[in-house]
């Protein structure tokens, strides 16, 4: 049997390694009826882990099948050896046995490692292994199938190995900072089937129940549970209750919604072993171990065929059921056309299965890691698959399900609302006293409007101005390029374009939407661009810095800052005039408006405009939802402009990217508004999952994780992710509009070419997102715009990384 | 020590017991400063669980505190004969030590109960058990504090005992059936905090995490981890690591959202245990052991009370931060008035917690289980904190988080919309072909009018019918007292009332609403009632029998079917030569109006809409979203109308009770209208969180819980619920002009008194619902309609005693 092992680096050397690695674009191992690859888990330490390995390793060679066997992490003894030793026949060629990373302490590796001062990364360990995964299916001669079985150290929550670079918040650290994630976290993404080794001792039902429950969290799909039972007589066997629980008409499920356990050849027991000091040979010879060894073989390879055949005809299948929003289908009808399959994600990766292009490999795929740079439509705040955030939507589901609301107090609602209404950096801190709960960004929007017209109808009157004029419609004023969701009545906030006006019969703009400044770099320069129409001046166009323009509290005295104020009453004065309607809100996505083409609007133009509605007494509504809860790195951006609205919403980023729920906050003057005699005069606006506790408790944890991040110092978050320099150079590029960051964003706008500019426009930015995509970068084009959106955890090296691909990418495109 | 001990009861006895506890309105136990109630778990069997349990109930003695240990359930041996041994001090009066449950058998209680013939189900332990605690809060007549320690028998998912009466799908049984769950399952509803008792052994840690997240899953909050440390040398205390784990940033959480295990005293060890022969009195005598637990039992008590001012602020301070849906916030300034705190749920119960009227507690609470009788906002399916949908909605978390849909595949999605499309009871099958995700009713119906209107006008050009006339506008027909949802667009869909017209400016009554007739008991006959001025042929609206007026294709030669056919057509003209408008989408909920007052619709009546609608080539779209996935008995009403939709909405049950997640279903042909070659021809509507995978995995788990109920036998769920019997007599009572009830919901129409009748007059409703809660039963007043609605997953016998409340109810008000 070829046995590679390789030996411990020197720790700096590893360190080093672990760096390189970490800018590899892509990382894949194969997903083909030819690999069948397994990881074998412990419901425990010593339950027979390998035990277990060895009679599937045993029963591929006693079969003539080639097989692998890889121990990524042997802490003393070797496990590798034990497994050779009990090979009774000659092992086939392509075959081995291989142990990646080895400690001579008999310890858990989080232990081992510090002690011998030997780190290594999840990084490393992930790289090491998906390597030697590759290196086994491109060196494979044979035709026939070769099992690869990966088995785990200790028990599914068992430490794996420190290493200093183990530094995200998911990792458990020592004073010294080597951090470490347990067994069950280190190989999800791999997103590989489970053998589970059960514990068969007294107590084994427990232990083994909540050993697959900590799988189940994080996704996996566990394809046969095996227990060695207990020398008889004991206390019998946990195979009948195991079988019994697993057979409950409630499933238990994979993360893909696959079914567990239900097959019978799914759970099996292994005769008891002999006592310790009898060597097994024996043992493994026995007929009903070879018997159970090889069914559990076989079953585990049908379930893997299984397993490639329901993932290869996603793509297919997928499209012809499935209707995306926001695309066309047309052209789809091509087999392959277009279909991303995403099987998994962790941390700010998707994992995306592609055919390979061998022909004699007619289901064959490549799994690989793509860094989600849409953050999933601004979603994305903790990062794909999280454990913690998983079992905190868990939690609240286990303790509550949901509960109806109306009239009703649960912690975890009451809970959300004290952050976000009275937190340090609580968005609605110091100026919203209520949290009125929905289901997404356009109801949270709509709702948001509702209040907004109402209160001006209220303070109209009650200020003695007297009741709107029946002939008058009420308005708002909005932005140019706005967009605030896809539901009827905020559609209706949009101006008209192609892709509102064919959408419904009952679109009918209503509003006053204003033309904006942007703030950007053009030609490696930061500075204000002003609409086309505007006339600003120009002196006060130039900055030296971002931080500068970003100074709202400064510029106010500035002549910009009139000459803002003065056009935007001319053109309100003008509209109420000529439209016979009256403003009875504003409604603007303060600093970044998103969806409408990534535009950053100049602060300082908003705060005009919040200056000049509050003269007017028209109520301040901020569409926070794509831009709010830290994406643009502040929580709200009132913190920019320097004024509080009445009205908020927030969604996307506040369940940390998990499931919807939306928030719409008020002043307690806005809640004053609905207060009456009669139900009527409520607001009736309530959706069947309002104010759900397991978005309520994924959002405390989502919360609670980015204000630790975010307050925990100086740093200025607003500049602090992508490197404003790299974002400068961005901007020189020939093929460049301009460029901006902000936060966890950064975007590029590309010179438009003969296609025309805009959404609709996607002529030279289609390539550049091709080619992000080609080196691990998944990105979405917004007409010729192309930006790149991170998580708030993303560490700013790996934006950096990222900035370098985008560069590389506009460079090989223009 | 007063020891109480209830010994074993026959078989028999037992069942009967349990039989007459089922109905049972209500079961409260203290939530009380004065009673610290703590359940006691294990990591595994044999970690020390009863050690640690003695050494708590030891500090208190020691320190003349009154304390009660309870041992639910015992399988040979006595572990509160343990408890009292080591105990050096005399008991302080008001304390005791009870076993509640035993066998002499030393096994696994699942199979002590089975093997000794001793069925014991979880009721009869719960309430054996609550009994215990209210009786020790009832007969304390010391004025100091009470500690209550519960010890559960073996690891945290160690099985329960067995009875035949654990006949949930939750229940895991044998051939007999005799059913049994798991610990952390059987004691969830108490909504206890926890003290885990970890596992010191090697590979201590992955037992001790995964202990922990099994507990985590199932909402409960823990307040400390303990450890008894493994004797020295053998690899080193798990305590560090485990210290490390919990001091992540990522906090581990209970289902309220609080974090767990932060505090330092939150996670101790004590010193190892003597060998087996040496007794243990030296070691509770020692320093360090007095020292620990004395330590941890402060924390706990402070930790209790901390709980204890949580929970009872949140009813005075949850209404200053939460803005209700559907509530006049007028009057409830009142300290107390209305809200309702809900600390948790399981199955069908909320957990409610209610002041005591003891002035002597100021903070002192009961909790005690209500019927979830509104099934909050339709939406339970699988009951509340069900586990294994936790676990489910978990495991896609775990796997995907979110994932951006449009051109993406992954296996939820494609799982789920198999279901919906091609499942043996999908409500798609054999007419839809696509499925459109969104959040919530009111987006999956706007986003059903977007289809339907754009297919309408599609389908006149197509069949030379020519373009719409500029000044015709496009409206719906939809019926009297309909109810599409809360968002601007289906708002206008719904007729002009108090409810919509004062709500916003922009809304404007955009169809055709049909006054409709319904089915109903009435003087205990069921028949038709026709709206008051349709002129409907008498002869036509009486029936023997409910499954003949459900009988729709029987029904379709009547004379009634043409009656309804020709004046639905009369209006439909009319309207549009009168109004200058075009009606582009017929709109309904089927069979059963919902918000709009819990009407019953004569199905033949829409059948006849269909008929005339498919006549005329108008785009027929169901609103299934609150009757919809079996809540009235079928997975989709055109079982009973016997006519399929081109397009329908499904939510609320269907992600079975727990997040929000919408689908619109449409046909191919509806599929098509969206082709062509641009992208603004698409269907642009997209959620940010569109077909996230944890509520696609949710629903999958729901609708095959369901499927599997309702299709495996020949029952007729829309008459299998409620007994048709009971029905009809509530329907003889005086104070109700009529009763219904079909599948999981029945309803009562209460005679209007003065205050008038439909949605705002609930003059006698109130009362009604007051007496319902109560008797245990939370129920919400549409108007004069009293409805009681259960989960698909509740047995016809709870349904009956629910309609036995109900009509005590209605007794004893009118």
């Amino acid at each position: 049997m070829n046995v590679s092992r390789i030996s411990r680096y020197s720790a700096k050397h590893r360190i080093l390694k672990a760096t390189r690695q970490l800018s590899a674009s892509s990382k894949s191992i194969p997903v083909s009826k030819k690999f069948p690859t397994h990881v074998i888990f412990g419901a425990n330490t010593d339950v027979g882990k390998t035990v277990v390995s060895t009679s599937l390793v045993k029963s591929n060679v006693d079969n003539n099948q080639p097989v692998h066997y890889i121990k990524p992490l042997q802490c003393g003894g070797s496990d590798e050896g034990f497994v050779l030793k009990h090979m009774t026949k000659s092992v086939p060629n392509d075959s081995g046995a291989h142990t990646l990373f080895n400690w001579n302490t008999p310890a858990s590796p989080h232990l081992a490692s510090r002690i011998e001062n030997q780190p290594t990364s999840d990084e490393m360990v992930l790289d090491t292994l998906q390597q030697k995964i590759r290196s086994i299916a491109q060196n494979a001669e044979s035709v026939s199938c070769t099992n690869i079985w990966i088995e785990t150290a200790g028990g599914v929550l068992s430490p794996s190995s420190s290493s200093p670079l183990n530094s995200q918040p998911k990792h458990a650290s020592n004073q010294q900072r080597w951090g470490w994630s347990t067994q069950g976290d280190l190989y999800k993404q791999l997103q590989l089937p489970v053998v589970l080794v059960g514990d068969g001792r007294l107590g084994g039902i427990s232990a083994t129940l909540s050993a697959m429950e900590s799988l189940i969290v994080r996704g996996y799909d566990i394809h046969a549970l095996v227990l060695i039972d207990e020398a008889e007589g004991e206390h019998g066997s946990n195979l009948p209750a195991l079988k019994e629980y697993a057979e409950r008409s409630l499933s238990l499920r994979s993360g893909s919604g696959r079914p567990l356990l239900k097959h019978e050849d799914s759970i099996i027991s292994l005769p008891p072993l002999p006592p310790l000091e009898v060597p097994l040979d024996e043992w493994f010879a026995s007929a009903q171990v070879k018997e159970q060894s090889e069914r559990l073989n076989g079953y585990l390879n049908e379930m893997w065929n299984d397993h490639v055949d329901t993932l290869y005809n996603l793509r297919s299948e997928g499209k012809e059921s499935l209707w995306w929003p926001f695309t066309q289908h047309q052209g789809h009808d091509d087999k392959k056309v277009n279909a991303t399959v995403i099987d998994g994600a962790t941390g700010d990766y998707f994992s995306i299965l592609n055919d390979t292009d061998n022909d004699n490999d007619t289901t064959g795929m490549e799994r690989s890691g793509t860094f989600d740079a849409c953050a999933s439509w601004w979603t994305q705040g903790m990062g794909h698959g999280e454990t913690s955030l998983s079992l905190s939507a868990a939690a609240a589901a286990g303790k509550f399900g949901h509960v109806i609301f109306p009239d009703v107090v649960h912690e975890p609602a009451k809970a959300l609302a004290d952050r976000l209404l009275h937190s340090k950096s609580g968005p609605g801190r110091d100026w919203a006293s209520r949290v009125f709960f929905t289901d997404d960004g356009s109801t949270a929007m709509e709702v948001a409007i509702k209040m907004g017209m109402k209160k001006y109808v209220y303070d109209r009157a009650a200020r003695g101005d007297g009741d709107v004029p029946l002939d008058k419609k009420l308005t708002v004023v909005a932005q140019n390029d706005c967009y605030h969701g896809d539901t009827l009545g905020v559609m209706d906030v949009a101006e008209p374009s192609v892709f509102n006006e064919g959408q419904h019969p009952w679109y009918e703009p209503k509003g006053l939407f204003l033309s904006y400044p942007t703030i950007r770099y053009a030609n490696g320069k930061i500075g204000v661009a002003p609409p086309s129409s505007s006339g600003c001046p120009a002196s006060a166009k130039e900055f030296d810095s971002i931080e500068l323009i970003l100074d709202v509290g400064q510029r106010l005295s500035s002549d910009l800052y009139t000459h803002y104020y003065e056009q935007i009453d001319k053109e309100w004065s003008n509209y109420e005039s000529t439209e016979n309607k009256i403003i009875a809100s504003v409604v603007i996505e303060p600093v970044l408006l998103g969806a409408g083409g990534m535009k950053f609007i100049d602060p300082l133009w908003q705060r005009a405009l919040i200056d000049l509605a509050r003269s007017k007494h028209v109520p301040i509504i901020f569409d926070e939802v794509a831009a709010g809860l830290y994406r643009v790195g502040v929580a709200s951006c009132r913190e920019i402009i320097g004024a509080n609205p009445d009205i908020a919403a927030y969604a996307k980023l506040l369940t940390g990217g998990l499931i919807p729920m939306s928030v719409t906050l008020a002043s307690e003057d806005v809640f004053k508004t609905f207060l009456g005699d009669t139900k009527a005069e409520a607001l009736l606006h309530g959706h069947s999952y309002t104010a759900h506790p397991v978005g309520c408790v994924s959002s405390i944890h989502a919360l609670d994780t980015y204000a630790e991040l975010f307050e925990s110092n100086e740093i200025d978050y607003k500049t602090a992710f992508f490197n404003q320099e790299e974002v400068s150079a961005l901007s020189q590029l020939d093929i460049v509009q301009e460029a901006m960051s902000l936060g966890t964003v950064v975007a590029v706008t590309i010179e438009p070419d003969e296609s025309g500019s805009g959404y609709a426009a996607a002529g030279r930015s289609i390539p550049v997102v091709k080619y992000l995509l080609d080196n691990g970068v998944y990105a979405r084009p917004l007409g010729n715009v192309v930006y790149i959106m991170v998580s708030p955890l993303t560490k700013p090296d790996e934006c950096s990384r990222l900035c370098g691909i985008l560069k590389d990418a506009l460079l090989t495109v223009s």
